[in-house]
């Protein structure tokens, strides 16, 4: 038995997420799905592979990291042939790799990157809209990156997310950094932690954007945190803008 | 009478190309269809603009550069909203201006720049794959670099192009630089030149690739334009990996 690491890209666009769902009679169609599918087909097993978490509905991947395990006597160049060739064109391999029968690729994480785009010009960019945001009012990318700072740190980020209150896990995550960049037209926000909550990159970003807009402080991000309310931060932040970038095991 | 210039940007996808075509039950569709219909309409005239150029069927622009003439009394900043709500997502106005009488999009030109993308990887970019030509086997970049000088300065570029032989019109044409670049798996070729005959950035483009290839030697490419024989060029490089980048006036 192989575990073999695979790092995959995908445009989320027609996509219900990476995570296949389970429920009956459920029609989503899922990154997972696909691959799931195909590599099934290649190794003639029934493959489930393990992936690195959840991402949204519409959530693109520069670098998604799944593995699975299979007793297939298939080189890695031909697997990737093999799938590249049969996976849909907004779903490609980029590498695969063997790893220790211990890699686990949601369990393993050590940290994540996101990064998210927003176009910021009086028009939307027709080059990038697909991965983007579009903001056309001019924002304050000064007072965005004050505000920022509040947020680096360990903290309870429950104002930060979309899950049920009542649910009991924790909310405490840890974010090691927020670079906030603006090239020309284009802003990118990248954000890197050791976890995220159901949405939390998109609201953080929701959040920062009413701050560049000027109707919140930048102060009033410290206010935000430590009310623990999700009531009280900015609006979730459109998926098509949101890219996960990196994986650090 | 105003004469007003318009810069604007477009997805060329699905596109047969910027010019209208006359032909009798001719359903092509085109930018230059697209932008006459909505501001025949904004402005109760009949308009015709004037492009600085033909692009072709699926070719894409960052910056396009066309006039019109109208007696509409409607501000400018006005205008731009108008048609930026009525044009289709894929065709954006990036500026509106006042011209002088005299200002002609076409007959004004001084210099085109182009730029051609070339997605150079194992795998197939689902972030640029709209807007760039695939290759899959590593491309000699200082190969191609050497070849492009030999077709800076003036020359007839009848290698160079799909025009018919039997048309009088000249051939020869002044390119001003070529600059290839490669970051991460993305190439991209720069071209600047005071004019470009049918298809000849794509074949310049396609030849390149296959000096890129070492099919052809980077020397040769002095041949194949002394021979000004079209049989003797590489192939016509994809559509959609180009993109009118730049007019100077």
């Amino acid at each position: 038995m192989k575990n073999i690491k695979l790092t995959l890209q995908y445009d989320g666009t027609k996509y219900n997420g990476f995570q296949k769902q389970n429920q009956k009679g459920s029609t989503a169609v899922t990154i997972q799905g696909k691959i799931e599918s195909v590599l099934s087909k290649m190794t003639e097993e029934e493959i489930s592979i393990i992936g690195c978490g959840r991402t949204d509905s519409g959530v693109h991947a520069e670098n998604y990291v799944a593995n699975f395990f299979t007793n297939s006597e298939m080189n890695l160049e031909d697997m990737e042939i093999y799938l590249n060739k049969y996976l849909p064109e907004d779903i490609v391999i980029k590498e695969l790799r063997y790893a220790s029968d211990r890699f686990h690729a949601r369990y393993n994480v050590k940290s994540k990157t996101y990064l998210y785009r927003i176009n910021n010009a009086r028009y939307n960019n027709v080059f990038n809209k697909r991965f983007a945001t579009y903001v056309a009012e001019e924002l304050d990318i000064e007072a965005m990156k004050r505000a920022s700072k509040y947020l680096i740190g360990t903290h309870d980020f429950r104002s930060f997310t979309s899950l049920k209150i009542k649910e009991k896990k924790s909310t405490i995550r840890t974010i090691n950094y927020i670079d906030i960049k603006k090239q020309n037209d284009l802003i990118t926000l990248e954000i890197n932690g050791n976890g995220f909550l159901l949405n939390m990159v998109r609201i953080i970003t929701g959040t920062l954007i009413e701050v560049g807009r000027h109707k919140i402080s930048p102060d009033d991000i410290k206010i935000i945190l430590e009310a623990k309310d999700k009531e009280r931060a900015g609006f979730r932040a459109e998926a098509k803008g949101l890219t996960l970038l990196n994986l650090e095991y």
